[in-house]
């Protein structure tokens, strides 16, 4: 089908509207960026009118095309285009641009603006969610159905974007990929905050990403057709497309056109004046839409019901010809666990042997795995260390959609695919590295914090107990750095038992997201015939094992340290020393708990507490108050065999029992 | 000068050496990455033996070029190459590879072994490393003498290197710059941990290196004449080279060679009888330098000191011809500070008007640029907002090498090239973002302090104090996981005094990472007549309004909070409730004091205790106690104006002091 010609003074109206209504909530806010809103207003035009299959009556509509602002500063652009397609977003609300509970904040946040796909703003995650976007659909058509969710993703992304590292490991892997289905529009204004982009990048930014498997168009800003053109080339490329659009900051502004100046702050009374002038409006009126315009934009709301009621009615014809996968996803796209996908999930016998948890959460996986056929994931290059492969199932790959995803040495943009892929309806998905390049990927796991997301990290080589590799690779600090992150769960289970429940506190909560801190070490799998149950862990923090007589000493411990911790008790113990041990897994889920349950498991009249873990000691005060101690990792690690470590670093029975003497 | 021919017979035999000595150093430990050392080993040999320009003897020396492993996991090679070049590394040490106190750790650890110029192991980092050290050479070239620091950086790199995407960014820089002075070898060995490279990483490595204005070579990674032509080449090319040598992972071993097997496990112990054998060596020894090996090796030694023999007598020679740049410098290397630096520096009085944090940073940062020229930086493209611009001095360019440096929007490589920056003898480095963007630059920060190195982290907008830009940029948990990190400094000055002396300790004790964090938002300078001298800050905290009668609550601060701290004081105060505001900048200053002191300032006895930070109570316990309370964040911060979330989320006098009276 020939698109449509385009109406020029239509568009011309509307674009200089979008225009308009950006610079005028952010002159109105006294704060914000005008400048790249007034030169993107064609492109979002010509997306949101001609290209994007969308239904302003139901952003939530499964089969729509996604639209990434991966320049989140350029809100107000968001925000006035989803006002004239229709969205439930009045002008009122782009008159309160960042005021406090508008539903229009400086950058887009994803669960608080209707038309909002995710959260933006630290440049280059926008980029790279598109990517997992874009993973995330073309997954959903090979699993559950290849017409319903053919759609796509369109990204907004400037300079910024481009620069940070992030986006050059999504364009690697989305090249590699060929995500035909993700179409990325470079917003090439020449501008940086400090100046001419000339000043720091000057790279040929169109032959890196052919270099990377992409398809490029090269297109002037302000030419429609000519962005029109590439777009529709774009969508029948297989392979990913880069839309090099030269545009000119702050485009329309006399005084103030591709000038640093139009960046971040408001144009000022008078340059709006003049600019209003130059686009051949009033320039004593503020937030104006003519009627042509509102009528011309009013066509996306009619179009898009329509497109969503013939989605729905294939779905639902589907449906009712038997379709067990889209049944599936319908049930997890409703937030609904299938009957009984925690029951019977392995439990471990401390015949077992020892094993690490690493690798119990690996049987853990591929056990949940074979019960939510929609879980996906995989590791930055560490899948045999992070045992996340699910077992026989093929990998996402070129030419297919499998389960098993090989990220590449990526890990930041392995957490911003995540989070894509946790925006695509009904997927469980799960990445792994190990935990001390956590540090790769924080934005990402902030940003699935904030946004309410489920992705599941699994963390593995969680402290000095992986040995060798050295300090480099042992994490001190990184408990601590993601307990502090508000919102995420880190649970850091002691044995595979424990392993099990966290995988089950993770599934069974996705309200949040998930990392799960495993060991690289084997370790006992306690005989829970003689200690608390593993349920326990679903409660965050439990007596492991209780004092014998009365109560006068508690060891705190998370994850391998809970096996010294119970050697000191012995220890103890020997000298008729009451000693309690607390595995606290998850500081998170044990802060919920009432004040009845903590106060039960960690009684206030005990104050001689001696917490264990083989990590950064900061945050453990909380528990252990001023007349505790703690035995902790105060430096940094070293390289030696992970026996010797834990020695060296006193995470023996003896050092531990010693630190609980010293308090009587 | 034509270079010497290759001798074939005694590099293959010096090559077949090194290769062993890493597959017997790993088999020893049970533990390490036998493969990379193995494929490398001709580069290795090329560049220590033909290129390098070193003196084993000194491993200090100024003059010398740099080699970076940044595939630290191949340190055996590493290892191997600086104990047959002759630096203070035994063979006993490489036999105590991974070993508790040895010269050998799993990776390359700075400080620990001569020789080893930075820290490796995350990958990227050292690629991006490698580019901050040969701007460092370039600009000590500009700012202190072209001939004696005309050395250059030589990188050797992996797969994984270059997936990740700080060295994308690094990559950019260079190319920008022009780095000619920046050498990198890559080792396209085609496999990856997970097997082949081409699961995720298809890309054309050599054309995006184009496309950054890279100049590019292809080689042969067995053809010794064809790398060392590529080479020499690459030393007199303008731009930074990538070298693109085709290496074989484990290239010897018959039956672990191009398998993703040799890669992080020993050989096994038939597997390296067989290597030895199809090596043409014994199969029963291990640890062999054969003697034609260590002599022919020898010549390096000899070599080494004549060069910097050479260079120390040009050195004095131009400091006897009277060189103020190159006594400055001296005096630097020798880490110390000019006499009088830290006099006279700017103070600020209460009349000057209320001033952001940030705002007396950037006055006093070109104070003390006044004083030491040899101190550099910028920002991540946040120069105008972080105020790292150094006034009337030219930029880091392609053409030149001035004191400021526009680092793009490239946080995680400005990290690392800081790094660089630091190991560069005599040099003063610091750098600027947004404190919600030292996410992107946890490893790089991370590393300084494994490291000792003294960078100068300008972290700016450090609270929702920031306003309207919203959660994304709005740092909670950040002032935590900064203070997590071993050996960081993190100090948050008040005021523009606190400020001052917070750049004072900075550069007073640069053997560790420093970061400050500034506000964006206006602070009144304090009345230091009537309150604690700002002086305190030099011992982390300090009493800042004495209570008047008994004391009664203690109020604890830092940055902008101690002002509505000192506000709450005045509404206790006239109920006649004694309250102390103890201004707390830097914990780990702190912790360093005497009891005495830290007793005197928080007396034990006092329990009435609230915490006022604009950021993540965590970690707070430790000063608040069970009995206290904390003003703080306890989730993620909104878009508004600055003054409307302070008032949201109680950062008021009035809801401090109703938290202390809900203490009484």
């Amino acid at each position: 089908m020939t698109p449509a010609p385009i109406d020029q003074q239509l568009a011309k109206a509307s674009i200089n509207c979008l225009r308009l209504l950006a610079a005028d909530a952010v002159e109105k806010a006294r704060s914000g960026h005008p400048g790249t809103p007034m030169e993107a207003a064609p492109i979002a035009y010509l997306l949101y009118l001609r290209h994007l299959r969308h239904n302003p009556a139901n952003p939530a509509w499964p089969g729509r095309d996604r639209f990434v602002l991966s320049c989140g500063h350029a809100s107000t652009l968001l925000y006035g285009i989803l006002h004239l397609s229709g969205y439930d977003l009045s002008l009122d609300d782009l008159k309160n641009f960042r005021q406090f509970g508008s539903r229009t904040p400086g950058h887009p946040e994803f669960g608080h603006t209707p038309g909002v796909e995710t959260t933006t703003g630290p440049l280059g995650q926008g980029f790279a969610v598109g990517a997992g976007l874009a993973m995330g659909a073309r997954f959903l058509q090979e699993q559950v159905d290849p017409e319903l969710f053919a759609y796509r993703t369109y990204v907004l992304c400037s300079d910024g974007d481009l620069m940070e590292g992030i986006s050059a490991e999504a364009a690697s892997l989305a090249g590699h990929l060929r995500l035909g289905n993700l179409i990325c529009l470079y917003l090439d204004n020449r501008i940086t905050i400090e100046g001419d982009t000339s000043l720091a990048f000057s790279e040929d930014v169109g032959t890196r990403f052919l270099a990377c498997g992409w398809h490029i168009e090269r297109v002037e800003g302000e030419n429609l057709a000519d962005i029109d053109g590439a777009i529709e080339r774009a969508k029948t490329d297989p392979r990913p497309s880069l839309i090099i659009a030269r545009t000119h900051i702050g485009q329309g502004a006399p005084n103030k056109q591709d000038s640093a100046d139009a960046h971040g702050a408001p144009l000022g009374a008078e340059e709006l004046r003049l600019t209003k002038a130059a686009l051949g409006c009033d320039p004593d009126q503020s937030f104006i839409i003519p009627p042509e315009v509102a009528e011309h934009m009013g066509e996306i709301r009619g179009r898009g019901h329509k497109l969503e009621a013939d989605w729905q009615q294939r779905f639902d014809q589907k449906l009712q010809d038997g379709a067990p996968q889209l049944d599936h996803w319908r049930q997890l796209h409703a937030d609904e666990l299938p009957d009984g996908w925690e029951l019977g999930l392995p439990e471990f016998l401390p015949s077992d042997g020892a094993m690490a948890t690493r690798k119990a959460s690996g049987i853990v996986l591929n056990a949940l795995a074979d019960r939510l056929p929609l879980m996906l994931g995989g590791s930055a290059d560490l899948a045999p260390s992070n045992n996340t492969e699910i077992k026989k199932q093929p990998y996402f790959a070129p030419g297919t959609s499998g389960r098993n995803i090989h990220f590449g040495v990526r890990e930041h943009a392995m957490g911003a695919i995540l989070n894509g892929l946790s925006h695509t309806p009904g997927l469980i998905p799960f990445a792994g590295t190990f935990l001390v390049f956590a540090d790769y990927m924080r934005t990402p796991i902030r940003l699935a914090a904030m946004m309410g997301l489920g992705p599941i990290y699994v963390f593995t080589h969680d402290s000095i107990g992986l040995g060798e590799d050295g300090p480099t690779h042992q994490p001190v600090e990184h408990l601590a750095t993601l307990r502090a992150i508000p919102g995420l769960k880190v649970i850091r289970p002691g044995d595979a038992n424990e392993t099990m429940r966290a995988w089950e506190a993770a599934i069974a909560d996705r309200s949040t997201p998930t990392a799960l801190i495993l060991s690289r070490q084997n370790l006992p799998t306690l005989d829970r015939s003689t200690c608390g149950s593993a349920d326990g862990l679903h409660l965050g923090g439990y007596i492991l094992a209780r004092e014998d007589g009365e109560l006068q000493a508690i060891l705190l411990a998370t994850g391998a340290e809970i096996h010294p911790a119970l050697a000191a008790r012995d220890l103890l113990q020997q000298q008729g020393i009451g000693t309690r041990v607390v595995s606290l897994p998850c500081w998170e889920l044990f802060e919920e708990q009432e004040k009845d349950y903590r106060d039960e498991v960690l009684p206030s009249a005990c104050t001689r507490r001696v917490s264990v873990e083989a990590a950064s000691p900061f945050g453990w005060d909380r528990y252990v108050g001023p007349d505790g101690a703690m035995v902790a990792m105060t430096g940094f690690g070293a390289s030696a065999p992970a026996e010797q470590l834990m020695e060296h670093f006193g995470f023996t029975a003896e050092n531990i029992a010693g630190k609980v003497q010293e308090l009587l």
